[in-house]
């Protein structure tokens, strides 16, 4: 996900003392539980979108307040190191989106959004938020969310056992919901998360242009639990099987939009005015799909990329690493990739129009056009 | 556990390249399948215990080689660097006492070993290497098991994956089970164990002499762990409600007990013997059972404990670390340590005494003498 900032080494020193570091978790702002839908489709310039959405916050807005309370909420009885770190990045607004996918899903099959609903949707970001914990650690990831992350706050160590925590925690929370089958398939998207990105840290800095890499990867890793929220969802909204099949297939394209479009956003700014922030999947060796398409197009670009992280230096360099990404957008990579989030839209968009016109199924278009037009 | 061998800080670049570093996994050897609990017997000079292993060898062995096929064997279809680090680990020979205790516990029902009582026994053993995965990165730890670890081999970002990917097919095993509640008191288990850790990780370096701190990070971190693989015997054994959790305090005391041993073990070499492997626990700044007793019985201890950890020079100068463990031995902790840990023994003991005597009651009382009487 584009939410981590740069890829400068710092030690594994944190930055300030755990145990005078520990503030009161902020008590949910109702300003802030429904807007970023709205935020993220008007800074798209959607604003016939933005408008609707408005139109359904009051519909929307108490489920997101019941969700923002959970989230907030101490997770358990344990107040250590390890709660705090999944704490600090739990309370930092992020999208929602999976936790939106779970109650949107559950609406569709007209179930209001209970305790159980909310349950699977605070899992969903949970599970999502233990990989961010462990792969800034991967990454030495400095910034989330415009804040430190937490391995920086709180040290590596924390951050480690701050996703154990949230992944536990998430597990627990759909095994007290007693659905074995879903139970079941968030493991099994687990594993596939751990997987791709185990593929990915293999991978790192070989800038293989290779398609089903990448897509291997990124089913695993992002659009799976896109897939499993829908899943959850519906299954809980008492959907048919082949409903809740088509509502998954809905959440893999979502994710895989979604992915693509934060693949273009590394290469949206330049080093002028994003800083060290500029290029972070490049810098980390990372093969997104825009790359893919500049080296298919420009061969040579494959051994410059290589060359270019073998040689330290070479990513300091402001001048190179300006003509670096001019060369890479000259190849008209970013259109095409999203191009390529908008083929994704389109089918998902589709699945939708087999459902009745209600205001679930349109929050869930809007959300899907949200997520391939952002630029943040 | 007594696994890990040095805290030398060593960066997180992995020690070969991984994708050349995979060997075929080894299949597993009958002869080294049974004999671990007949070695800590025999090493602990338990020589009648030991023959009386050896006796029950026909009987225990089959169960004990479809333990380590299953070990041995892939985990999954997925062949990355977090199943090569998670197998690097779990193909090094290890006490097995966590299956073990599933295992026998199981038979005390007169259950056999069947596929359902394996995947427990695997589960337990997988709960336990993920924890390790994870703490070699938290300690920096070298060597595990006389091998290099995880980390060293592959890096630490394949260690920390190797540990997720472990929680998940651990948790996968008990789900195909089918066993609801044994699912759900595993998830406890798992949470009580990232919460001691982050406990422990907060305490580090303090060396504050607290018995209830110690206790409570021992009981989540080592005990809870025995307490569920009994617990998980039993209940498939079919014990009644009162036997299954008779067993589960049984193996709550033989964790205790285990892990006391294991602190006295980080003071029973001197660095002449051990060179640096000498005293880790000490030089983690981590407060074990025998360092709380010396600093109660000689409370200038603390104080040059915690000043001693602050000046890195100081482990380092090989006479200093002779004369601080020389102090610490003088108090008798070592002694009053190991008499602690045959209390628990003791309880466990008279537990057992409620059932009939059978084969697996005898191995489970050779299991309790074994571990609290090891050299290693």
């Amino acid at each position: 996900m584009r939410d981590t900032e740069t890829t400068q080494f710092v030690n594994s020193e944190a930055k300030v003392s755990p145990l005078t570091s520990l503030e009161p978790a902020p008590s949910p702002d109702p300003d802030r539980v429904i807007p970023n839908l709205v935020r993220i489709a008007s800074e798209a310039g959607f604003e016939q979108t933005a408008s609707k959405l408005r139109d359904l916050r009051e519909w929307l807005g108490e489920d997101m307040r019941t969700l923002e309370n959970e989230i907030m909420g101490k997770q358990d009885l344990h107040e250590n190191i390890a709660s705090r770190a999944s704490e600090h990045l739990l309370h930092t607004a992020g999208k929602r989106i999976r936790p939106l996918c779970v109650i949107l899903s559950a609406r569709l099959g007209e179930r209001q959004a209970d305790q159980n609903v909310i349950d699977l949707a605070v899992a969903a970001e949970m599970v999502h938020a233990a990989t961010l914990l462990h792969d800034d650690v991967l990454d030495e990831g400095q910034t989330r969310r415009g804040v430190d992350t937490a391995r920086v706050v709180f040290g590596n160590s924390a951050s480690i056992l701050g996703g154990d925590h949230l992944l536990v925690c998430a597990l627990q929370r759909v095994e007290r919901g007693g659905s074995p089958q879903l139970l079941g398939s968030l493991l099994e998207t687990i594993s596939a998360m751990v997987h791709a990105e185990a593929r990915q840290l293999e991978q790192r800095g070989n800038f293989e242009p290779s398609s089903e890499t990448y897509d291997s990867v990124v089913r695993g890793k992002t659009a799976q639990l896109f897939n499993w929220s829908m899943r959850a969802g519906a299954t809980l909204g008492g959907l048919s099987q082949k409903q809740t099949e088509a509502l998954a297939l809905f959440g893999h394209n979502l994710g895989m939009a979604f992915q693509l479009v934060d693949d273009t956003l590394d290469l949206a700014y330049d080093t002028a005015t994003m800083g060290k922030d500029s290029l972070r999947d490049l810098k980390e060796g990372k093969m997104t799909w825009p790359l893919i398409i500049a080296c298919q197009k420009d061969p040579m670009l494959t051994k410059l990329l290589r060359a270019s992280l073998h040689n330290p230096s070479y990513m300091d360099d402001e001048e190179r690493i300006t003509n670096l990404r001019a060369r890479i957008l000259a190849t008209d990579c970013v259109e095409v990739t999203r191009q390529r989030a908008r083929d994704y839209a389109h089918s998902a968009h589709q699945i939708l129009s087999d459902f009745p016109e209600t205001p679930a199924r349109t929050a869930l278009a809007t959300l899907l056009d949200g997520a391939v037009a952002r630029v943040s």
